[in-house]
């Protein structure tokens, strides 16, 4: 597989998820979500597979491989490494 | 048959289609699809015929040809080879 | 006459009209027609007169000449040359 | 009178104008119009004083001067010379 | 008094007002407006104190000076000089 | 205090602020206000402290320093120094 | 932890903070927040962590790390530093 660009794969947490001791307080969970970087295109400049991330939901497209749930973002919209 | 600039002719997949062990959950369908590349634009760099792709489909133009169904996209809302 | 910048005249086909095997669905024919090229911009680069193109409808200006319907569209909304 | 940076003066013709066999259809007037180029601003470079000409009306600003209207609009707004 | 960047103080007309042969039809007052340069920001080119302009109202800011009606707008948005 | 980029600092004045001749009609002061700068951003090049200035209010952030009304704009924003 | 980009993470105060005689007047508390750096992406030039900060509220991304609450912005959308 092979992501596209400037996208990013990532597999999503749920909103149980917790990463360490990061969370999402309820109200930012419509916004962002917490998830681990299954994937990059060749633009992206900034993240690597396995990094546990932040990102912004607003722009994401979720897709199902092998049955776990992913979401395919811009990495602009990724926030934060944890 | 010339698709032109960045523009991408996607045999479309339908609902039930999946490629492999991928495929889009319900609530995605909506936003983005499977399909296979058909064709691509002088200005397309990172496809060719015959890639199985996910992409986005809020910019689609539908078209019939020999009967069969085709998206036209541009490159960057081609999210993922498979 | 003149067409100008980056526009394309196009003489636009009906409802009805097919171009050899390909034609347009009807969901798609809100987004997208089938037609001729009847005049170029000097912008325009890869279209010329007589190419059977899909044009997306949007943003296209319909007029008559000499009792014939054309529209007139920017380039990037040619999607394909047939 | 001095027209300014990439505007245009036009003379605007009115519902039943027509030039030679050109003309607009019922349903594309609210769209374009025809008239005839009595000014251009420093910047335009395609168009002179008396083409005749099809412009996009939607961001006109209409104008009288001795009692004749015209139409100022922006050089990427005509769309065809006749 | 110094206006500042691209944008224009022009001593606006009232809707009586005309200048020389050169006036707006009521239609179009919503939309632009006669008026003399009253002052200039460093970045304007086209335009001198004392030019007799029509301009676009859509984004314009009104102000008083000892009693008199001012418009501030882009230069941009001046159309024409009478 | 540090304003940060293009933004500015103005203690901003009250419905009933003239300066000098200076002042904003009624319909006005909901699109601009009369003000004076209190600081600007390294990235500000036309303003100084102490400027008496009308500003546009569209984009305007609120603040109170010490019991002063503030508010913070960009640069663009700003109008006319009096 | 490692912020991305132009993004600045910042521990956000409650609505009764005040930063020595700085606060937010009740109507801006919607616009914009106080608050102190807490880290920043390596694009960001005019801030470093421990910064007290005002801040454009309108594209926070909160979330919560440690039981602390944090908010996610873009450097642009800081205004001032206290």
């Amino acid at each position: 597989m092979k992501v596209l660009g400037n996208y990013v794969l990532i597999e999503a947490g749920t909103k149980e998820d917790k990463v360490g001791d990061f969370n999402l307080p309820e109200i930012s969970q419509e916004k962002s979500q917490l998830g681990v970087v299954a994937g990059i295109g060749s633009d992206v400049k900034s993240l690597t597979t396995g990094d546990k991330v932040v990102f912004a939901k607003y722009a994401e497209y979720p897709v199902v491989i092998e049955g776990k749930g992913y979401s395919v973002v811009e990495e602009r919209d990724v926030l934060v490494i944890l």
